[in-house]
């Protein structure tokens, strides 16, 4: 399992637009094999910023990396330079890469992860 | 859903040590209502340390906030204690609480999400 995500600080007066500009994307990633599930994540906030995060999970770090190669990928951020989110954040997106290494369930089961 | 992570930066020497600290810990978490899973995730590299996290998936920020006041809360962190992790990092935990807003399936379902 692989999660990929990009935080955004965002200005808080803008918090509002941001999120409803995420909620009118098309992000085209259930097209691709190896894509799990998508989430838009409202962060802490802080003195001159609310921190917002993507959260991509993947099956393998591979997926990832196919999808950042793929058609998809280039419509998905052709239309973000389109909707010109420069404004609304005062930095960001930063990527961030995770590989799990383990893993508990809500059944208590508790396993080990080959990275990737 | 709600995220919560526990960022650590890991002294590079020190990676494989934090790597089997967490394997060999009891968290508990299996225990309380609302928890959906959890993983130990490894991050960027950076010039000083090794990037990790901890990353909980519970169902509601209620669910989150009862588990901090939970007794199983209190083994844990005891346990971690014991164990001096200090030692192994340069900084951290650092907590960051995240709230999701909008979730895309695998399928392609789409649904916006109450925070909490």
């Amino acid at each position: 399992m692989y999660i990929a995500m990009n935080r955004f600080r965002v200005i808080k007066e803008r918090a509002q637009d941001f999120e409803q500009l995420w909620l009118n994307r098309e992000i085209y990633l259930h097209e691709m094999p190896g894509f799990v599930e998508f989430h838009l994540l409202k962060g802490p906030e802080a003195e001159d910023h609310q921190l917002y995060a993507s959260h991509t999970v993947w099956r393998t770090y591979e997926d990832f990396v196919a999808w950042t190669k793929s058609e998809a990928f280039r419509k998905a951020h052709a239309r973000a330079g389109n909707e010109t989110t420069k404004p609304l954040t005062i930095a960001g997106p930063h990527f961030e890469g995770f590989h799990a290494l383990q893993e508990v369930k809500a059944d208590g089961t508790k396993r080990v992860l080959k990275a990737g």
